[in-house]
Formats: C-alpha cells, structure tokens, sequence
C-alpha cells in the first residue's frame, strides 16, 4: 500500500486524504457515543436493585443484577467494552492525523469486531432473560418474576437500550474503517 | 482507489494480486464452513426432541425447540446466516479473479459485520437458555430441567457449537476482507 500511496497523484492523495479525515472524525464522534453508551449499560444493570417490602411463596426478598448470571455477564462485559473503546481513542486521533495508517485501520477492525462479538453476546445474554422475566415459560416452568418486581424488570430492560446502541455504532465503526481502508 | 492502482508499478501489482487471491480462497474455504456450521447448528437444534416416560409435578411430557422462544430465534437466525453466506459465495468467487473489487469488499464486510451480530445473539441467547436449563436459578425459582430432560438438554447444547464456530468464522472473513483491501 505504501508503494502505492507514494506513486499517486498529488491531487488525488489530498482528496483520499480530506474523505479519510472525515471518516476518522466521525470514528472518533461514534467512539464517543458508545463509552456513553456501554457505561450507561454497565452502572443502570448493576445499580438495579429492588428490595420487596413482602414476601410470596414464588419470589425471594430482594433481586439484585448479580442474582442472575447472565446479568453480571452483561455489566462486565460493558465495562470491559467501555475500557476497550476509551482505549482506541488514541488510534482514533492518530487516524485523523495520519493518511496512511492501513495496518492501524486493520488491527482496528480485528479489535472492534472481536468487542461487536462480545457486546452483541452481552445484550443477548441479558435480553433473553429480560424476556424470559417478563414472560416466563410455560413449558419448563419458569414463571415471570416482573410482577413482583416491576422496577427491577424496568431497570434492567431499560439497561439494555445503551448497549444495543453501543452495537450498532461497533457496527459503523468497522464499515468506517473498511471504508477509509479502501480510499487510502 | 482505482486511480492509485493503476500508477501503481506492474511488479507490486502481481504481488498484490498474488497474495489477495490467497486471502480470497481462503475467504471462500472460511464461507462453506461457516455454512455447515450454521446448518448443523439449526438442524440440531430444530430436531431436538425429547418426550419422558413419566411426569412429575414440575415437569411437562414432552421437551421441543420450539417451546423456548430464544430456541426458535436460534433457530431462525441460523438458517438465515446458511442463506447468506451461500449467497455471498458468488461474491467470493468474483474476489478470487478480479484484484480490484474495494467496493464489493466493504459492502462484504457491512453485510458480514451485521450478520455476525445475528449470528452472536442467536448463539449467546440459545447458550443463555442452556445455562439456565442446566444449572437454574434460586432467586428467580426457575428450576434446572436437565435432570428430567437429559437428551434434550445435551442436544441443545452440542448444537451450540456449529453457531460459535460461525461467528469465530465470520470474524475471521471480516478480518481478512479488510486484510484484502489494505493490500489493494
């Protein structure tokens, strides 16, 4: 690539170069939207706590996000998400100052694509039991706890929201990268 | 892009040419993998079956994919993630002859990149179902089923294996897209 870069034209490595500035400006806004994101995610699941003032037969006293694997699987994989991308900023700003940064886009997409996997597993993880919560199942007998636990459920679904979104932008921030890839 | 490659030497080009067409057989060798691992995941999975003998006051007669919602999702997601990737083979084959094709790549890696978030839910939702299935939950009542429907419940499991192996698949495709066009 650098034997290439080097033989283009003038005019033509200033326009890859003002698009491929753009495109890291926009990765380094999109980065910041998910630390927002998957920190959101991680401190709403595991601050979710709801104490019941009674007691039934079915449900315990108090549910709390560590009750539930899934859930204590879903806050570290946000924090560990949220560490990851505040990590990558520095490559971010580099790409914005740097043209020809192939190698860095590269590694980049590996590591974003292997954080996509886990965020995705995450918010999975924690919306299939979200839904089995709220729904329960008939046929192995797992009941909804959500109407005994009303704001617990509303916590922990509403935690869900920053990471789905977090997701998304995982999503954009690679097709970023493959695009700046192949302008450069 | 294309202006780049064309100034670009004809000794440089070979090689370029060279080493993508490596990457794109094996990009093509990683797809029907992926294929059969998708499919076995979905044919287990949706085959899986167990009716008991007995009954027991927790327990239905009879276990079925269907029954478990996140199952069915699995399911679903599975057979469209085969349907994908066999279409995308003729895209593969297309990046095994021609050298320059940046624009086909990253609309791979756009598509790839979302499959693998279905492909991750499916798996992490239906490996969500299995834990619980296997080991329950006290705070929520909701009881282990694998005591009672063994078969079902190993069936379950083993078909997890061909939707992991998938996405481990599907990263690499990405990873080896954007490997492709840093050298085009």
């Amino acid at each position: 690539m650098k034997a290439v870069s080097i033989e283009s034209g003038e005019a033509s490595k200033a326009k890859v170069h003002g698009v491929n500035r753009g495109i890291s400006v926009f990765d380094l806004v999109l980065r910041i939207v998910a630390i927002v994101g998957t920190l959101a995610s991680s401190v709403a699941m595991g601050t979710a706590d709801q104490a019941l003032s009674f007691s039934t037969q079915i449900v315990n006293f108090e549910a709390q996000y560590d009750d539930i694997d899934a859930f204590k699987f879903f806050v570290i994989v946000n924090a560990i998400a949220c560490g990851y991308i505040a990590l990558t900023l520095p490559f971010s700003i580099f790409h914005i100052m740097k043209r020809r940064a192939g190698k860095s886009r590269v590694l980049l997409i590996l590591l974003d694509a292997i954080m996509l996997v886990f965020i995705t597993s995450g918010a999975s993880a924690a919306a299939t039991i979200v839904y089995l919560a709220h729904n329960g199942n008939t046929s192995t007998n797992w009941f909804s706890i959500c109407q005994q636990y009303t704001d617990f459920c509303q916590r922990s679904a509403g935690s869900l929201i920053g990471s789905f979104g977090a997701m998304a932008v995982m999503v954009l921030l690679i097709i970023l990268s493959a695009i700046a890839l192949s302008r450069s």
